[in-house]
Parts: structure tokens; sequence; C-alpha cells
């Protein structure tokens, strides 16, 4: 408890309940949270944490991206092994500017994902689903969706999550709008997440050295375009 | 005085004036004005300084980024304290081509406010509200507003600072039009800093090493969309 | 045989097949499939290989960047020698879920093709063509056509790739829709990726270390917008 | 010569000459030759080159980025100097496929010029006008002029310089159209291009490291968007 209370939370009941005035104030304070909590589940040794989050009468929403896994080849190389995400959390409010952050609801936006939702047009909708246990043993147990519809007038889109838990019976909902200057941010944040969550800002930026100056005549050299395979 | 007058600057009476030839020669003297004040102030050691400048008949703009903070985390990572910003400074003409670098009036984009601008529809207009004593005993002090109104015919922006000084009973107030291509370059700029300075670029390009080879079955790894809370 | 197995594929009779389910699960397992056959063909040590695939009914496309080569100068800078491109890479299905990718057309974009994709509109189409051999004694032999047509209500394109192949007396044909999501995926990746494929990046951040404070006069600098040969 | 002839460049006469073929084949002779031509005038040691070039017949146009300059301050950080720019080089067709570089036209677009052509809709011309002796004893002596114009139909630009000098009574005129998919590239790498001639890059990649963990109340840190003058 030491450690949330270094970040200004207080602890409210058996809830952990975050003010948002304070979180005005921080800029950053539900993902301090959000961290905090984290912090404890895994080793986040010399990673770094950025999000943007927006607060509003019944939710708040807060995305950070999620990088890419490498994995080694036997030739000294490595390649993606798994694509990263843009994760989205949505936490209730639980009363004036408060939130409760224990009662989140995630929910990882894949690639294409992340491409339906920066070419969406004013006044276009768009619906995702999940199963976050597809192929073990709980697939089907829990179902989530993610629907985006416009507010109209191009003035923003509503975000709804809806997590259907087949086991426990039970329907949680949370739902926010979000103004067409958000979108803003969070279409230019996707896109500039997008070709790093696929890993090609990593093989774009992998320079070799470049090879001392060629003596053999250009025309030994390949084709630029060379498409055949050998 | 030495140091001002090697970048070139004659001060004139009481006020220091950045002559328009000179700055458009230059290419960025009025950026060099505010460093060197700025350089007097703070330990600039090791910082970058960049900005961009448009000079019109009553006022200058210039604007600069400006990082986000981070704060290590016990478990040895870092997050994202406090978001950064996009600083817009205004400066007064006070004769033909002469500037008031003393006279400027600040306002900080937060990330919301630059998706706001870098969406912004040709017959647009927008307008933000700052406090910048906010949460402190001089609250209320100060109101500041920044609009950003359309000249027509898609031709560019007007944009207007006003400060309202309630103690000292005063209210500065400076504009200037921006044209489509200067508009342009703000967006251009506004769009590649929004993700810097929500600390975005930092957690994307704070590659891990690859894993050594896998020998374990694919099977035991995690789901690549993995959303479940453990 | 063995490498193959440890990415959990399952040859089938004479080809190496991709099982949809297997492909989906891993995110990513087509490129590691190509992969692992490319790393038999060339030194792919430190390299790093990121891609972003598709999957259709009848066919799939991965595609992925391909950088650009830099050649020596004598003055001990280095040029670009060869453009980089964005290859993209068919392989047809061969049963339910199943692909073989020993059956796969490339087609490399040069940076003009890859300028004519990001900005096609919803309505317009395009086509390339390519001869793989050009300027080589089997110049003529194959001929490759890229086409990408609208497919309608602004849902996406139909990409198509034909190879001719004069000397065999065959034509390849693969074909599959594309989403306006996947099309997004697409034109953010390789407008990402033009500058890279064409060296800016490496250009633009080659940064040399400043120069000693100045104190120099300053009219003695060059001009900002020095045109003016030497 | 010997430089000129390793990079297969066939003097004739008294003017070097690019054979479009070549060209084409290199994928980048054209910056080659002029790079030869560079590495002549000035230390390009560590330095990296790399253009976008389009050949038509009438004449070539080549682009590349020019970094902004740096200065040290004198608290140890750094401020930009001078902006960069994305210099236009345009060299005429002396015969079939045939360009002459030596004689050359340079256009050095400023951000606010770069701004102009980013945004420049697709029925829309714009023309910039320089004097690349401007504050110099030749002032006025040679005008430029860049006029950029629509083909019609979406379907690209018109693209002409002309170069008019008053001492020696010549005026140069070098002219070629560009096609919609190039001119895409030149946006993209103009775009891009953009914060890196601005040097915003580099502020907003010079990250500082990390303070340690905080132990002072939060409220002692100051206001995320301060914005007033201390």
């Amino acid at each position: 408890m030491q450690r949330l209370s270094r970040f200004g939370f207080a602890p409210s009941s058996s809830r952990r309940v975050t003010d948002l005035k304070d979180a005005l104030w921080s800029g950053s304070l539900t993902f301090q949270h959000a961290l905090s909590t984290l912090s404890a589940d895994e080793n986040t040794s010399g990673r770094k944490f950025a999000s943007y989050t927006v607060f509003k009468g019944k939710a708040a929403l807060s995305m950070h991206p999620v990088l890419p896994s490498f994995s080694k080849l036997e030739s000294g190389g490595s390649r993606v092994s798994r694509n990263g995400s843009v994760m989205l959390t949505f936490f209730p409010a639980v009363g004036q500017r408060k939130y409760d952050y224990s009662k989140k609801q995630i929910f990882a936006l894949s690639p294409t994902e992340v491409g339906s939702l920066i070419s969406l047009g004013p006044a276009e909708s768009c619906e995702f689903f999940h199963d976050p246990s597809m192929k073990s043993s709980h697939e089907g147990q829990v179902k989530k969706s993610l629907s985006v519809t416009p507010l109209g007038n191009d003035s923003g889109y509503f975000l709804n999550i809806t997590v259907l838990n087949n086991l426990q019976k039970t329907t949680e909902r949370l739902s926010l709008p979000i103004t067409k200057a958000e979108f803003a941010v969070m279409r230019t944040t996707l896109s500039f997440a997008l070709p790093h969550i696929l890993g090609w800002d990593q093989v774009l930026t992998n320079h070799h050295p470049s090879p001392p100056a060629a003596s053999k005549p250009r025309a030994e050299r390949p084709h630029p375009d060379s498409e055949w395979e050998r």
C-alpha cells in the first residue's frame, strides 16, 4: 500500500479509487495506478510505459502500445514471432470524478483493427469481437466486443466495450464518448504505432555497415527490383 | 549583453528588439534570442532546441516541442509522469520588422489540443482556455485563451492569444494570420511531435534483446492477443 | 526438416503446407515459414524480419520491407546505390485454411509504385508491370503484372498478380480481396517504409556533432537557402 | 575522370552525359553523378546521401534532404542555427534518354515551401521565388522561380524552374511533368523530412536519463502545463 500512496492514491473501502482532480493534475495518474498494479505482477525492469488517457462522466479510457516479440533464427537474425498491439483499457467512474481501475476491461487491438480505426470515416462504425481464451480450454467462456459509432456531425465517436462471461453469467459494459480532437490523438498515435507493432521500424533501422568502396564493374550487381527466386 | 550581441541583437532603449531583416537572414534569430534568455534561467546542458517561427506584420509566432518527463518505477522501469507539450510563443512587432521578445505570451498545447489543431477542417474554429496557475494559490488570477479561426477560402487561419490578468487588471492580446502553407508545417510537425510528447516513441523503440532461439514447443507461448487479466 | 518442425510446420506430401488455424494462432507463421526457407539460402546473421500478412479463401498476401543498399564513396561518406522496395509475396490456398508457400509469387514494389498505392483513391485502379530478368540474357522470358482494383463502396481492393512464363508456357495467377482496414494497414506501413527504402531516414538521422560555440561574426556564415553553385 | 568511370558514366564531348538506360538500371545513377561532383567539392566524410529522382523526356528532377545546422550554446546545449531544406535539382535531357547533369539548376525548398507543396490540392498551383545571392553584393543578379501547376484530372503536376541571370543576360528554363504517384512519393518524403529539417526529431529523441524514483511529495512538482514565466 505504501507503493500506491507514494503516487497519491487514496484507497477507499475495498477498492482503489482514483480522484479525477488529482488525475487531471498529474496528467497520468491513472496510468501510474495501472503501473503500480502491473509492477507487482511482472518484471518491468528497464521497460518504459506511456499511455493516452481520457476521463469522461461514466468511464475513462487509456491506451498504450505493446511491442512485438522477436525470436532468434538459427541464422543469427531474428523475426517477429508475435505482433504487438495497442491495448485499450476501460474503467468505470464510481462517483463524481472518481474511477475504479480494479474494474477495468481491456481490449488489445490487432494491427488490422488499428487499420480499421485509423481509416474510419466520420459517419462510419466498426465493431470487433475477441475471445481472450481462444485456443485454450476456456475458449468461448468470455466474449468481448468493442463498438465504435459516430456521435454525429463529425464530432467524434462513442466507444462501447461489452464483456460477456458465460461462466459467471455476467455482462459488463463500459462506454464513453470520444471527441473529434481526442480521436485525432488516437488516430495519430495509432498510425505512429502501427509500423512499430508490426516490427517494421526494427527492420528498417537495422542498418548494416556499408560495404567497402566497390571496385567490381557495376553490371555484376543484381538488378534493383530483383524478384526472381534463386 | 555580450551574449546577446554575439547573435546580432541590437538592444534598443529598455527593450531587446529583433530586426526582421536579420531574423529572416539567420532563419531562426528569434529562437536564438529566446534561448539566450533561457540559458541564463535554467541548466540546458546537453539539451537541443529547435522551433518553427513565422513573422507577420503585428506579431510573430514560434513553436517548439517539450519532452515528457519519465519517473523511475520501483521495478526498474520508468513511466511518463508528465506529458510533454508543444509550446506556442507569441511576441509583438514594435516597429517595422522589429519584434520585442520580452513581451512574449506563451501557450502550452496539451496532447488533446494538438489533436484538435491537426484535425481542424478548413472552415472550422477552435478555442482553448488555460489557467497557468491552476491548483496553486494564484489560481484564477490569470486566464489565457487561444483561438484559431479560418481566414476563409481555405487560405489559412487567424491565431489570437488573449491573456487576462485579474491582479494587474491588464489584458494582453496578440494575433497573426497563418497561411495554409505555414499551417501545413504546423500540422505536420504537431503530428510528428504528438507520439513523442506522449512518450510513445520511447516505449516503441525501447527494444529488448531477443530471447535465445526457442526450444520449447510453441503451444506454451501465450496467445498473441492475450487480454486476460492474470 | 528439423528446422521446420520447430516452427510447427507439418510437411504434407511433397509440399510444405501451412495450416491457417496455426497461422492465425501464431500471428506470423507464414512469415516464419518463409524465413525458414530463406535462412537456408542466404546469410541473415544479425538481420531482423517483419511482415504484414493477410489470409483469404484462395490465397494469402504477405508484405515486408527491403532496405536500400549504400556504397562507400571515396570521400568517406556513402550513398544509396540501390533503392529498397516493399516485397509482396502471394501464395495460394491448397485446401481449407491450408496454404502452399512453395508456390509463392513475389512482386517488389519500387518507391514510385509505393507512391501509386498510397495515393490510390477509393474508386481508382492501378496496374504495374515487371520483368524480373530485365537487362539480363533472360529478359522478356517472364512477365509479371500486379493489378489493384476497387471492390466497390469504398470497401477495399482486389489484388491480382499474373506471372506469364514464355519459356515454360505457363501463366500463374493469384488474387485476393483486401478489406479497407487491411489496406489502411498497407497504406500506413507503406508510407512509413517509403522514406526508409529511399534511404532518407539514414541521411536525416546521420547527425554530425555540433561545432564549438561560434565566436566568428554571424555575417560570415553562408546563407541558409544557399543555392548557388561553387 | 577515373572516379566517374567507376560509376559507369561516359563523358561525351565537353559535357558529362547520363544515359537513361543505365540510370534506370542502377536506380540512382544520376545521384551518383551528382555525388561524384560533390565529393570533389567538399568534405563528405561520414555523410550519407540519398535522393528521389524521376526522369522525363525533356528533363529530370532529383530531390534530397539537407540537414539543419546546430550551434553550441554556452550552457552546453545546442540550438538550430540554420534550418535544413529539401534540395530540388533539375537537369536537362540532351538526347534520347541522355541527361546533362552539368547543366543543372537547383532550388532549395524552405520548411514553409515544403508545407506549401504537401498541402497542395489536386487543382491548386503554387510558385516560389528565390534570390540565391540575397544579402550579398550579388543580390538581385539572379532570380529563380519554381512553379507547380496541376496537369488536370488529378493526374499530377507540371514543375517549371526558371533562372534569370541579369548579369549574363540569360534565362534558363527546365520543366517536367510529375505523375500523381511520383508526387505522392514527394509528398510523403517531404512530410517525413519536414520535422527533421527543422531539427524537431533531434529535440524529441534527445532523451535525458530518468531521475531516480521520486520520494518528494507530488504536489511540489510543477504543473504539467506550466506556462508562467519565471
